[in-house]
């Protein structure tokens, strides 16, 4: 009773590097844990984002991309964790403490926790790795640095720091720039270097994150863009602007308010020197023809976990293509 | 349609000072709070008990206390607050966090609240007194000191830090002794001293806790028993025992492992040369007429809040006898 063997593509056990913030780049990252091997994703998460409220050290990215890819995210706010409860924020409300951040009991371990390591002499990465092994998540999450990068927003008011920025002032003051402290000081994750020098590194792939607060900041730790460059593996973007609008978030406002087009030609010219490929959304195909790099494009939206799927498998394959050489969707060959 | 006047005693407007321990001590502080008129009274709080834990300055004798005089204790555990969720607890164990001292999520927020000020430069007494009036009490409660003091229980297996002994192995080993490191150099808090050299104060009442763990912490602060000595106000002692049994905690069992007899005698013993009164229960009261002081013998258990507001009228009014000099149920006389 022997039956037709089906042809089947060997698996491919090659690396992929993904650089994400949160809740956009999230839900690729889960995308490409879930049509890679185990273990085979490292995800270099930004931390400039990172402050520290009520004394604990809080890493919104780090925690989004851990309950994302742990299944404890909350998908109605984007951030934080599912049947979430309130207690604490509710008993700090009556003791006159500080509100605007809204932290989950649950959250709150996870801060709690990784505060109380760090003052022990643990480093972010090193704790990262034990809670989301503890979380049951294969994917490695990988703070960009274990050093010190904080977020400012440039307003006509001055220098914000990002969070208040962010949650306490709802993103309102226009933004004419931003800064990175620390980051001409922080060293890249040693590990990100070494991935990026490994011959078999399948692809290095930028999330639909911000580009200017989520990806940047990993972009400006010293010698990293370099690093990319050299990389032999050819870096992917994925468009976080759709027909013009972001899915969530300030993106589109903060490219409105420093004097940007806000499309996804504007991100793909800001990532320009650094990507080998752009994937864009079905709704800006008539763009891909202005770019000078091999492009595809597809439905980006991510809605369903076949979505993300989805998306992972149209950006690893274009890497696939330009490291084969052949098969491009070049834009340049539809011009 | 003139009524016939009831004779009113004039309200006696001194002030009284009480040192107290948790839950015991707790449950006298709310009765003396409740008949005395608002703001009078002033509970000094033992803080030898305090703990850094997960990184958060925990002083459980502090928010007993607070938790009491606010109407949110939860009578069932005798520590924590009432309508508690353990959401945080839950996380942290999946994180792997330390769990074995509980901290339900409402109570989190005092513990978090209090690390934050203190960082910034608060004193636990400034700290403590903003949290306790924004929860509405009008009693003050007063930690001991603003410096820092800890209880270690001396056992066979060497000293022990006194969180660990009580709650970590729930009072397990055998105990020969205590240190309050640090209280040699630690400063009673100054206005504990303003009070007592008052010439209206009218008592000093040590309330039924632990005579060990509870009050020789305070006790052990440098001058303190000296000033209590020093002060015009009669100080009465509420016994922790009754028929030889202490109504919750380990105070028989430590007596018992220290030889001592375990009887309201010997917790008068124990307060000789300090203590110008004290109350036992009626199942003791055989034992008064061993005493040298005056005494007095009534219904110690607080079950109920009148319970506890006859408790404290009762050692008040042995107070108020004292400082009469005059219808004392002397121990002697009914010798």
């Amino acid at each position: 009773m022997a039956e037709a063997a089906t042809p089947l593509r060997p698996r491919d056990e090659r690396p992929v590097l993904a650089l994400s913030g949160g809740v956009g780049g999230a839900k690729l990252a889960l995308g490409l844990a879930r049509i890679l091997p185990p273990a085979k994703l490292t995800v270099v998460a930004n931390t400039g984002d990172d402050f520290e409220h009520l004394g604990l050290h809080i890493a919104p990215d780090l925690d989004t991309l851990t309950y994302v890819l742990a299944g404890l995210d909350n998908p109605e706010t984007g951030w934080g964790r599912r049947d979430e409860t309130w207690s604490f924020m509710a008993s700090l409300e009556e003791l006159g403490g500080e509100t605007w951040f809204r932290l989950g009991d649950r959250d709150l371990a996870m801060h709690v926790e990784r505060t109380r390591r760090r003052k022990r002499g643990e480093s972010l990465s090193e704790i990262t790795a034990d809670l989301t092994r503890r979380l049951g998540i294969a994917t490695r999450i990988l703070p960009m640095t274990d050093g010190c990068v904080s977020t400012r927003v440039r307003t006509p008011e001055g220098l914000i720091d990002f969070q208040h920025y962010f949650v306490g002032l709802k993103c309102a003051p226009p933004v004419s720039g931003f800064v990175f402290a620390g980051a001409d000081k922080a060293v890249p994750h040693p590990d990100i270097n070494q991935m990026l020098r490994r011959p078999d590194l399948r692809a290095i792939i930028i999330c639909p994150s911000n580009p200017f607060i989520s990806i940047d900041p990993i972009l400006a730790l010293p010698g990293l863009r370099e690093a990319l460059a050299a990389s032999r593996a050819p870096v992917i973007a994925v468009a976080p602007i759709i027909a013009g609008r972001a899915v969530k978030g300030p993106t589109a406002k903060m490219m409105s308010e420093l004097g940007l087009k806000v499309d996804a030609l504007t991100v793909a010219a800001h990532y320009r020197g650094l990507i080998d490929g752009y994937v864009m959304d079905d709704a800006d195909s008539r763009m891909a023809a202005m770019l000078d790099l091999p492009v595809e494009t597809t439905r980006t939206l991510m809605q369903s976990l076949e979505d993300r799927e989805h998306l992972a498998r149209v950006a690893l394959d274009l890497a696939d293509r330009i490291t084969a050489g052949t098969g491009m969707t070049r834009a340049t060959d539809a011009g």
